[in-house]
């Protein structure tokens, strides 16, 4: 295959050279490191690593967007904790709740109703909501050279798969259009569901109040596991919460290629690493050479963000 | 796409007429009833429905192989059951024990190694195993008409996976070389996984004798929204555990095809439906024609069976 100029809006250096030697190492016939095509895997983390994940992810806007919905509707709310903390925009102390009162907000505002009805519902909000800085769409916040790169490893054999701490259902209403991945290819947090047919004989998947699997850190590597079956072959994180899935596509035997990006462009978009308490960047940035994972530098390494 | 003479092994008739209708009519651009490739899914049923399940499921014999190597290396296990009864060939008095006896046969065999490890174990036992009665290889026991058709909803842009209630690992082990489905298009039942590091920083998943998911019943279309999150659009299976997959299917929009491999031909395979404990055909036939679904007949439609 014959590319030019692949990955343009990758500047040239370290992390864009061990890109393209891998990619064309693992898919040279009779070479020493060639990767049949149905071992060529590629996982990447989506907030920070394929879109924007600052001030906050993505799913926590349309998470507050619903809270201020159903507010709306019921006044009752708004006196209540998780709830008010959302009304007020008072981050600190909602994140300050603990886990379980964002649990609480996610299934009042993503159960009880069917994986089907949820994805009009994320379709909906994703089709006008704007990023509070960017001025454009929130699926917009996406990174051209991670779209760039998606596509030249798809060219090349690979299965591109999102991995992800957000929501299945909510990535799934916009990994195809948004990121040419398909709903299967994304691995994520999800609720238990229900089997329900109704009077008629119409059956369907309902979202229950409970969590099934919050899929970060250890549960990564779990649940590429359960999914797919095989360790990826090229992997890519921004956070901690990266880190096991990183070592467990290291760990395998044969060629494999481990990212990380780094946050160091506030001018172009945010410079953030241990600090930043939802999803925070410490042991991977400290292990990087350790683990010989290649550091991408937003600043330096990509010639455009978006 | 010309095909000369699709599906050669299945005789011309009503199930015939209606995949080939059907994957006609979704494949027709422009059609009222086209499906793009995205949503063209095929679920099949593994045991019975893609491969010989008479006299046990393939797992079975595996599961007896392999506690009948542990019991030479401790031979105090003989005397106790449940390894007692498959030690002894007792099937009658083993699955009368009951759902835990036979998940205490599992943990003591898949568990305590990695899924790779079991992998290994599993593909080792394919290689020479072989079934009682046909005289080759268990993994040669697969329905060649259900090669053709999986065959050949590929080349019309299908997606086909296996929805089972086997193990998970264990299809994976076989399910590409033999189906052409690669393990990431298996869904099965599965233990619970663990993450481990060992002190030379390698990581790994560890089975663990607890089960995750047992995936019959409403546990596959349950299975299915969340390794795929779509509805299919053709769904094959053979007994009453598929049912749910099946109305699941046949309850979305748009064209649908469902379809039941009947077992009426002691002669080539195998008859039986309802009084097949491991897994019983009864509603799913009484119900066939009320609930849309195509029944095969392995005696009148299928021209050869293996």
């Amino acid at each position: 295959m014959v590319d030019k100029e692949p990955l343009p809006s990758w500047n040239n250096g370290a992390p864009k050279s061990a890109i393209l030697g891998f990619v064309e190492r693992v898919t040279t016939d009779g070479g020493a490191e060639f990767v049949p095509p149905a071992e060529r895997i590629a996982t990447f983390d989506n907030d920070g690593t394929l879109c924007c994940e600052q001030p906050l992810q993505m799913q926590f806007f349309f998470l507050f967007d619903r809270v201020k919905e159903f507010a709306g509707k019921d006044p009752a709310l708004s006196g209540r904790q998780p709830f008010k903390a959302v009304l007020e925009h008072d981050y600190s102390t909602l994140f300050g709740l603990g886990r379980e009162a964002l649990l609480e907000l996610v299934f009042a505002t993503h159960a009880g109703i069917t994986d089907e009805e949820f994805d009009q519902f994320a379709r909906g909000w994703l089709a006008s909501a704007k990023h509070p800085r960017f001025d454009r769409l929130h699926k917009e916040c996406v990174y051209r050279p991670q779209l760039e790169l998606l596509a030249y490893l798809r060219e090349h054999g690979f299965k591109t798969y999102i991995v992800t701490g957000s929501g299945i259902d909510f990535i799934r209403a916009f990994a195809d259009e948004v990121y040419g991945i398909p709903r299967e290819q994304v691995i994520g947090s999800s609720a238990k569901l229900r089997y329900d047919v109704t009077d008629r004989g119409e059956a369907s998947l309902m979202k229950l109040p409970e969590l099934n699997n919050f899929n970060d850190r250890d549960a990564k590597p779990l649940n590429i596991g359960l999914h797919i079956g095989r360790r990826p072959a090229l992997v890519f994180g921004n956070s901690d919460g990266d880190l096991p899935m990183i070592r467990y596509a290291k760990s395998g035997r044969g060629p494999r290629l481990a990212l990380l990006l780094h946050h160091d462009d506030a001018e172009r978009e945010a410079a953030y690493d241990r600090e930043f308490r939802l999803s925070p960047l410490a042991e991977a940035l400290d292990k990087a050479e350790e683990y010989g994972i290649t550091r991408v530098s937003m600043k330096r390494d990509w010639k455009e963000v978006f």
